[in-house]
This record gives C-alpha cells, structure tokens and sequence, in this order.
C-alpha cells in the first residue's frame, strides 16, 4: 500500500510500504477515508535531520475496520471508525481519570512500528480501547468535522476545559492556526462572552469571527498583549489558551492573562525552558494544558458535531488526495493552506 | 528608632534610623512586637550588590497600633494587629477576589519609601485593609504562631490550596525549611491522608513528622524522585508543593508528580525560565502557586491557631532581639537556625 513516509526537513514522500497486518490479538486494521495534516506535523517537517528509512507521520484519521485480532469486541469489519492522535487502551488507571495520553499501554501513532496516518491503511494497536464507532456513512458530509475530533478541535476544547472555560467567561486565543481556531469556537462552545483572537491572518481570524471571537487582535508582541489588555478592561482575561507552542507566544500570554489567571497551553511547545519566572509567580498565574486525551472527549463533543451545531471541519480549507500530501506540507508551512484535508 | 537595614550580600545592620510617622491619612503607625526573618530575606543576603544607603528589610510582623491617620476607622491606639507580607487596600476587585498581592494600591514592605519590619515601628500604608486586630493580650503565648500567618504558614496554606489540596489527599512536599514544614501543616489541616516530605535535615524532617508528614525522602534529585515516586505508589503523587524557589526544587517537583497532576510553587523563583518543554506538556502537569495572599487567609486561619489546634509557631527555633537580627541571618543561612523570631 502507499503511505507517507517523512525523510527529513522539508523531505515527504510518498510510499509503498508493507500492508498492515494484525501483529496482536488487540489490534485492528483500519482502512483509512479521511486523514489530514496537523501543524505539529511542520515541526519535524521544519527540522527533522535526514534519515535514509524515514518515519511514517500522520496522526489522525477515520475509516473502515478491515480487519479485527482475536480479542476485539464490539468493533466488526466494515465499521466507520474514528482514532484519537494518542492510541490508548481505554481501560487502565489513567484512561479512567480521562487522561488516556498516559495510558499504560498506549502510545504515539507513526513511532517505532507503530504507522502512521497518513497512509492508505493503519495497525491499531489496542483498537478496542482506541476506536470510536462512527453513526454515519462513509459518504457522510460531516467526515471532515469528525475528523476533528481525531486532534485539533479536542485539542481546542482540551485547552478551553483545563482552563476552566465556562459561561461568561473572557478568554484570548493566542494563535489563529487550525487549533487556534478550535479553541475559539470550543470557548465559544462552552459558554464564553468575550474571546479575544490573536492572530493577523485576515483569512483565518475571520472564521475565527464566525466561530465566535468577539475581537481580533493583529498586533504581536508588546503591542499584541496591550492591545489585547485593553480590550480586556485594562487587566487581561482571566483565562487565555496558548495555541501555538513556541516560546515568544507563551510570554505573550503570560502578559495578557490576568493576574490570578490561568494559561492553557496545547501547542507542542517548542522549547525545553520557558518564562516562569518572578513576575508570572508575583502574579499568581497558573499554567495549565498539555497533550489533549482527546479519547476522553470524542464521545461528549459528538452530538454537537453530528446534529450540525458546531462544525468545527471548516478548519479544513484544501482537500488532497495521498499522492498530494507533500505538496500539503509545503502549503501549509508556505502558509497557503490552513489546515489539509486527505482522501486516501 | 533602631531598624534592620540590609548593605548587600552578607551585611545587615542594625541601624538608627527616623521614627515613623503618618504620612497619609490611610496610614498608621505600628509599634513592633513581634517580626522574624523569613528564607526569602537569605536571598538578599546571599546576593545583593553593595549598597552604601541600604534597604530596610523584614515583612512579617504583629505589632500595637501607635498613631492612625484621619482616615482609619475601626482601628484604636493600643490595638494589638498583625500585618500580611504584602500590604493592601481590601477592597479593591482583585482583593475582593482575594488576590492581595494584587492590589492595585498596595505593595511589598521594605521597598521606596516603605519600612521595613525588622525594627522598633512601621508605617504601615493601607493601614485600614493592611492590619487584622488579634483577639489577644500582648503577653499572650501565641503571639509566635499568630506571626506566621503573616507569610510562613499562609504560605504554606497556599500552596496546599492551590494545589486542590483536601480530604483524602496524598501530596509531596519538596523542602524541609519552614516553609515546608508549614506547607505539611497545611496540607494535614486540609485532610490529607499521604505527605511524603522531602529533606533531609533530621531535627526539621521530625518536626514535619509532628506537623503530619507520613514519610520522609532525604533522597534529592533523580534518586529523591524515584523514592518518592514509589512512596506514591509508583506513580508520584497528584499534588507537589514546591517550598524552595530554585531550577533543581522545580525539576524535583515535576519528577514526584503524577501525570495530569498539579505543582504548586511558593518558594520565591530564583530563575527567570523553568523546565517546562515538552514532558512537562505531554504529561498535563498543571504549574500553579504564587506568593501568597496571606491578607486572603488570615481571619480563616485565625481560629484554629486562637483555639491551638494547630501551632505553626513551632518553626521558631531560636529568638532573637534587634540587635542579633545579624547573627540570625547568619544563623540561618548557616542552617544552624530554622527560622529566628525577634522581639525588638
């Protein structure tokens, strides 16, 4: 079959690989309808150091159950099915706390031997505890905005529930990439009156509009969180969801929470120290957030999403095919494309 | 009058200095009963360049009310009060959220033309939202545990309630200095069940034992996590609270703590970037804490020291006057002393 495989910085290509195959009596094999490309997949993308074998990448999709091990229940071949970006028994301590990212038995799709997404088909390893049974067809119009629920919109709501998001509450969006966006539309979802969008891509942060940002702050830097500030009654938000991962965007929360506040960070953080220093703890600031168990959060954000009340798919504004993934790539690094869409 | 004054780095003086006088009708003037030194001042001690002027120097204090401004109400010449470490208005919105520190008219002692606490009397600014009136004789026997409601134990109780701290709780305290100590207090105060206390000086690790520690790790570093880790039933505990201020306390802290756990941090920060990348991420650790707001705390805590169910004054291990607050701050940082409280 062919599959995407990453050889480096700037090096995607696409493959033929080995079929999957059932390795474990807990696995499946999922054939895929609908994969995409996340912005976490540009940081290897940006800086991977070249390797001859390669990496398989990918890590959300939905599709076909083709094929079950001996201990899968409930899950039967031909089954429309949804993955969560962290593969996850469903069963141990953790995953009953809803944080399956620590799942004792779960795990990264697209390292080791484990594939990766973007490919024609998919091993599942622990496929009962990871599989989300799908009520729809295959040739649903909703697939894209399920495929969400895979990783950026629970990411989205992940940061909006760990800050504490809730009715009437005001919140800045740092970041108006695709997970930046959900956010926007998760705070919206939960009851939020005043979401404050920082990002200066007119495009994006006018779905941001649609998807409920109240205002839109263009400015960067010191600019950015004065004038995020003062839309904010001169203090800062209380709540602020830090959707990009590098270092200048966590100071610029830090700077537009306010004091006693709280910043949910969900973007991959690109950096091994960051600033918490005298003044974030002088001001009481919690920081919060982390790898969203998206697991625990597809089956409460699906009747919103199949009952059309939110379509958080709209994300998604280029379609390709598997052959067209690395142009995919180089799209959205280029910043053409916000969010792709893959039809195997 | 005679008042502490600090010259830089291993040089504090006992100094005479003009009496305190209202300067605005918010103000009043406190004759000094009781002050101490707290870990925060060996920080000054250890580091600040040279300064031929000096600062004044000291925070926690209780005291008899002197002279008020045109603008006190409800506070009386004779008066016996005690003052939180940080001053403020009580009334503004973020003290009305109960953020003091915050306060958007107050302010640290020692700093400007603020006093110091280390000395004979203090002009205390906000003097009316600043000083709690104690129900007690100036004779009265628990004038130390009433003093440490002023930072020690307030702060230790902040860091258990930011923590989410409550019954049943298993937590890991990391330092064995007072405010350790006061945070294994705390956290027993609030229910805990488990406090596993990190340090590894004996005479305070069985004090934290009578303070409700249930174990103790004199381990420190990886060796320190892996112990702890495993007190915690091999996972770390879901609370940490971090009770040192320095890089190595923090990674400390992260180690001990369960995924999807909370770090809650008192001690002063003696780092500008912390060690939150991408593990600290993957595993949903929430940082939390800050100084605390002791103002916020003082009346809640108040019956239970009145009533001596607990007695956080047991950290003072050595009393001073004025004129050995020097050899205290020698003392402490030699770690011959715990924590020095001083009768001016």
């Amino acid at each position: 079959m062919r599959a995407t495989v990453i050889h480096g910085a700037g090096d995607v290509r696409v493959e033929n690989v080995p079929d999957p195959k059932i390795q474990l009596p807990t696995d499946a094999v999922v054939r895929v309808l609908r994969t995409c490309i996340c912005g976490s997949d540009l940081w290897p993308y940006g800086s991977m150091p070249e390797s001859e074998t390669g990496e398989r990448i990918g890590h959300e999709f939905l599709g076909v159950v083709d094929d079950t091990g001996s201990e899968i229940s409930g899950l039967q071949n031909g089954d429309l099915v949804l993955a969560p970006f962290v593969w996850a028994d469903n069963t141990c301590d953790f995953c009953g706390e809803g944080l399956q990212t620590s799942c004792r038995h779960g795990g990264m799709w697209g390292v080791g031997d484990v594939d990766g997404a973007q490919a024609e088909a998919v091993r599942v390893p622990q496929a009962q505890g990871t599989l989300v049974k799908l009520p729809v067809g295959a040739d649903s119009e909703l697939l894209p905005s399920l495929l969400t629920l895979s990783d950026v919109f629970s990411t989205g709501h992940h940061a909006a529930v760990q800050a504490g998001v809730g009715a009437g509450s005001a919140v800045t969006v740092i970041g108006d990439g695709a997970v930046g966006l959900s956010a926007v539309l998760a705070a919206k979802r939960l009851g939020a009156e005043q979401v404050l969008l920082m990002g200066r891509h007119t495009e994006r942060t006018n779905l941001g509009r649609e998807f409920g940002a109240t205002d839109v702050v263009p400015e960067r830097g010191d600019e950015g969180v004065a004038r995020a500030r003062e839309l904010a009654g001169g203090d800062g938000t209380r709540t602020v969801l830090e959707c990009i991962g590098t270092k200048p965007a966590l100071e610029t929360a830090f700077g537009a929470v306010r004091d006693g506040g709280v910043v949910s960070r969900v973007g991959a953080p690109q950096y091994a120290e960051g600033p918490i220093g005298f003044d974030v703890f002088f001001r009481n600031i919690t920081l919060t957030g982390g790898v969203a168990p998206a697991r625990a959060y597809i089956e409460q954000l699906l009747p919103d999403v199949l009952e059309s009340r939110i379509q958080p798919g709209r994300v998604f504004d280029r379609t390709a095919g598997l052959d067209e993934v690395p142009d995919g790539y180089r799209a959205m690094a280029d910043r053409e494309a916000l969010k792709v869409l893959v039809h195997p």
